[in-house]
């Protein structure tokens, strides 16, 4: 044991039992005078502690700070033998996690939100191999949810005159369709395209979620000319008064310390609203997908059923040479387009789960209006889909029908072209007919 | 029975049906995909119900809602047979009320906020004569206990560049010494005067709390002369630029619905570091306060002790000429300003509490810093204490020591002009000595 | 003579002479390299000043700073010897007074435009009693038409969330129907009424010209509707979704200092523009004026007429008592209407000029358009107009048309409901026929 | 002749007739009553007018639009045989080209202030060729000198909350040391670095001019280091917090169309200021700057003088291999810096003018502070001065001592170690001694 060694090490646990006492302290009566100034130091250490050390902070926050057991205790007893309206309420106070209020102490200094946020997405990835953290991140997600509730949430446009600190966050949280540096992210952000987010006052600069809208002539069923920069502002300008239809081509959530809080569902229909508002000529509002889980679901399905299509499909090879053989095989389309209409029309369940896309849009009352052939033909999305992308139309006459049928018995309700697909399916037969509506 | 009569008392029920339906619709998955509408047009029926009505409602709220007895039972009793950290987690979720989660969901809604903080005013006032409310008010406080967190709490400063609509309510708000309308108003505004309030995001128009401030040479001793109009604007600046001393006289909760939690605290702290920041030259921050408790203390004391100076007090008239006979009566002067100090600087107990607004300060850190004999001749001060005022002294140096003696033991921290008050007390010995502090 | 006197007087000189001296640096080389420093210095001193120096110090700007007059005479010889283009731009230099540069850069300083529009309104009443000032004023006015050209002016709504210093000077500018205090205000500002003012960046609390509107159904006829109070906001923004009209009741020019320079063409204009887009359900855009010339011309015409019924209009007493006799005969409003008629359609003259609210609004493109019998019953309307009121109507189809006929020879255009009034009338025969329109 | 080319030339004389016809209309009488929708009018009609057409539009407003020259002659004619304030009031008001109010008059539309300011840059490099052009340069010259006044000019900080809009701006306009992208503007908007820039109203996205400054320890004497990033923003704040000078190292006009006004003195002024108030422990301000026109004056001096250091020094090759020798040989260093001393410190004359960047800074109050051999190693900089910058100090307590001495006779204020330089400088005997000031 060599001194140098002691002394870090001393040093260290200085720091990380600093942290531990400021912790304490400002969950004590202590906290409750001098609460903002204790979060605030409490911070400080934190943000200068090493990694290992805050990873031992987190599982000191993880494994304390839990109900007081004979308290517990006999408020579950008391609760067990006379089940009353209060000795549910004491119960339910003696059960609440210290923890909890612990972490809304934090939250009082300038920048608490933010660091718990963080402090969220640091332990996320490690949940499986530490579990002892779980309690922790429960407890950050049920705050979370409290705050970050839809009534705190700001919806912002975003366009070029935001400001760069927000606008490279976008670059940087771009999920769905990259953003390459700041001329591409001009392309995003013309005349002819709208970009909203949701922010929470306690992070200012800091998008939650945001959505790219493209404002074009009809249903636009491919992606890559949307990403294209066509014409100066003037030319996207004179685009935009004449479109009648918005395509949600984009949605990302930017905070993955949030991850469980829902807040794209929100978002679209109070763009929606926004864009109806600034456009009246607008007739359609649709979103333009990926349908991610298409291929993973075809191999499962090779495995379980001797179709022999599937299996075909299933062992295809989408390397570089393929976009060029599909463009040219008019029977391969008809088979990729009928078996995905196959896949997300199906009723789903939970050992056969609908697409994830498919669920989110289907879920807040979209339905589903058209399959695209090759409308993603970056390698991604040909090795997802076979290039295949999807429109989700938003129509709020029947937002709420088609949302009941969907969480009721998995009905997907969708237009006649996604039915005419179907019609010479040899896979399944999916839940059709009466579900099938009309595009008016 | 007159149909008039059961049609009418239909029509009723039917709108307090469908408000009653809304809320249990938006606790229902049908709410978690379309919360934000349900919660919407919950508000607008409720905005329009009959007062009878509203108050039937919350008691639907306050009585229903509560955590499934099945599930909570069975959660408690495996809690008693295993109390794993996971089992108290287990109970905790069990037992927490789904009516925290509705109340979330009213929320989402524009002004959802204000909607359930104006709920809790309401009910404030009916829960001794319905108690069957109590649920509802405490799960209310608990939820605003986290959303009005003091990170999430917006500090600004108000001027008479504000926008009216707040103006307007500080003359609404003002609980200490009332605010005269605009010309008032504006006085309380001018140069050598702050006022600095707390703001929710939610509530951006509606302050929480505010604090009015002069900025005066000394400590203010007196509180009329601060609320008099001296001068233009231009010699207001003057003397805000000779000052040295910043004195908070005035503080007011604006939120009855949100009783309960605290801002005061936070809220005087932060105006130090403000005015400090901006005045550099200020030295010294102090309240001038009023002593709400001394006469009722008076009156408990004579009946409990046969000290005839306290009795003789405690039976004094404080009429409309009592005034002029204060002013000449050195002697009168002598004794209540001892006995004064005598009540504020004992160690409280429970039978025997301190004056709320001592408690708050010292609870705060303040010093008990000098007695004011007459600094209130407005009726109320001299119905409550004879019109004395006190200061209480923000020293950010000794505050955290301040705390600790008050919280551990009572221990009320004061200049030594206090002390010198106390020395001819007849009534009680004080602990004094090593907690009389020289002011600098 | 006394020393004290001496020294006073000397002192008194001492900052005048201070001013003239910074004055003249201003316009020195110096004053280019330091312009703004010593601009702020010269209005330092010039707030000092006692209202006898700052008179004296306004001579000495008018009467100075005056072109070089050997230079100016060699431009002018040389322009009659040889009139080129050149030869006159050198001329129109050698003739701009230096009293303008100086003026530019006195406005350099903070408050600079403040204090000048300010010097323009104190001399403004003095013009005529010392005619040496002229220069200056119209130096001065010279330099605002540039500075506050319409493409600089910021037209902002006023309402309840506007910052209190604006709205107080709303209270104190409104010139047409009074304010009384806050509460009037407020009225003037609920969800049924609209105000909108003109701004100038360097004067942001200080409005130019402002004009209130009220929304209502039909062409209002009668001001004092309009004032008063009626139900809370919500019933007021029931009302406002339910107007068609707007009524410009109101418009105020706020700046003495600017007199001369004209905004309001331009904020009517606008104001329909911006009601348009916010209320697509407004159908027309009308004024309610007063005629404040009527009873001028009246007494002027019957001294020179012998028409009996004018002599007679002319001659009435409209006292207290008026109103009542009015409401009472029906052939009084015959008489007066028809005069009024008559009044404000014949073709106005130099020696025989056009009502000035008429001329402000039919030179900005409206149409007469109703002629209301007691439409402002207080007793200046009586006074000036025997009650009458008169709605000016902006239809932007017929703007420019209405415009030309106006200026090019005084036609009034007017609705048939004018025409008709005028049928039988004695007095006059105004141009008729064409110029009548039907209000669709 | 084909009908095409006939058509072709008709539709652009349309358009251009248009234009013609619409400001013709604006300065009409027309004009005052629709002027900002006649002005808006005519810009809708330039935007879209081919180059050619724009240029002969240009040449009809330089070419007309002049003076009644009836009225003019006889004005003049009057002043000359009466010479009194009124008649060279007149003379002037005729003088006075329409031309101005025309131009006043198209700045009413939205835009049209920025449209000006264009068509001023547009005719800027044309002068020469087209000397018909010079009276709308002047008369633009003229109405821009008085908008843009100093106290119409907004002061703003620009950082990496500023919009992307005004962002890319600076990119594009950095005229001294370019800015390489996005990823080069953030170091130059890092927390040790401050931008600042003047707005106007009418350009509120546009700045007029900005200075970037970087807050270091002791005077900066080499540019690239202060390009360069180092570390992350932590440290950078870091660095901040121990800076005691700021230095300003670029300084970008960005408008062409407001040259000959001028906002850099007044910039660094206000800029200055804001920075003591930020950063009270700064305690000298100075520039960094290049020295432009050293080796230009090194050449012409070569020719006239037998000197023959200067003659080596004018024949110096300064290709890609000198820095190397530049930095080996001590003898060069000291001859260069002795020649460049001589050169900044002489008596300039109109003959032999001072290099343009000390005249500014010299002529704002600045004092040569130091000369740094290679403080700019960039092609540019060896190519223009052989690497050498210069820092001008702006120290309030002297700027108007420094200013008078150098605009009265030349004297260049300067520090010690500058006159050190020249002790043994065999070129000339530059106005030394008392001039040389101790830096404190």
């Amino acid at each position: 044991m060599t001194p140098n060694v002691v002394e870090t090490s001393t040093a260290a646990t200085g720091q990380l039992g600093r942290a531990e006492a400021l912790a304490t302290s400002l969950l004590s009566q202590r906290g409750e005078a001098s609460g903002a100034a204790i979060a605030r130091q409490l911070h400080d250490v934190l943000r200068k502690l090493a990694a290992e050390d805050r990873r031992k902070f987190q599982r000191f926050l993880a494994t304390g700070f839990t109900p007081d057991a004979t308290h517990l205790r006999a408020a579950a007893e008391t609760y067990l033998s006379q089940p009353s309206a209060e000795a549910a309420a004491s119960l339910a106070q003696a059960a609440d996690p210290p923890r909890q209020e612990l972490l809304r102490r934090m939250n009082m200094a300038p920048g608490g939100t933010s660091a718990l946020v963080a402090m969220r997405k640091e332990i996320d990835g490690r949940l499986r191999a530490e579990p002892e953290l779980r309690p922790l991140d429960s407890d950050l997600k049920h705050l979370f949810a409290s705050w970050f509730n839809r009534g705190f949430l700001q919806l912002r446009r975003i366009d070029w005159r935001s400001p760069a600190v927000v606008l490279e966050r976008l670059i940087a949280y771009e999920a769905v369709h990259e953003i390459h540096g700041w001329d591409d992210l001009r392309r995003r952000l013309a005349p002819d395209r709208r970009c909203f987010a949701f922010f929470h006052p306690a992070l200012p600069d800091d998008p939650l979620i945001f959505v790219e809208v493209a404002l074009v002539e009809g249903l636009a069923g491919a992606v890559q000319p949307l990403l294209v920069q066509e014409g100066d502002d003037d030319a996207a300008r004179e685009r935009a008064s004449r479109a009648d239809t918005a395509i949600f081509y984009s949605i990302s959530n930017c905070q993955d310390g949030l991850r469980g809080i829902s807040f794209g569902n929100f978002l679209i229909k109070q763009v929606v609203e926004e864009l109806k508002a600034e456009l009246p000529h607008l007739r359609q509002f649709s979103t333009l997908s990926p349908v991610p889980g298409f291929r993973r679901w075809l191999t499962r399905r090779a495995a379980a059923n001797d179709d022999p299509a599937i299996a075909a499909l299933a062992r295809t090879e989408t390397g570089p040479g393929w976009l060029e053989i599909a463009r040219g095989d008019p029977s391969l389309k008809q088979t990729i387009m009928r078996v995905c209409a196959s896949y997300l029309t199906r009723r789903a369940s939970a050992e056969d789960r609908a697409d994830p896309v498919a669920r989110f849009h289907l879920g807040n009352g979209a339905r589903l209006e058209r399959i695209n052939w090759l409308g993603n033909t970056a390698a991604r999305g040909i090795a997802e889909s076979f290039g295949i992308m999807v429109n989700y139309l938003y129509d709020v006459a029947t937002i709420e029908r088609n949302h009941e049928a969907f969480v009721n018995d998995g009905t997907v309700m969708r237009a006649a072209e996604v039915d005419a697909l179907l019609a010479a399916d040899p896979v399944s037969t999916p839940n059709q007919g009466s579900h099938a509506v009309t595009t008016p």
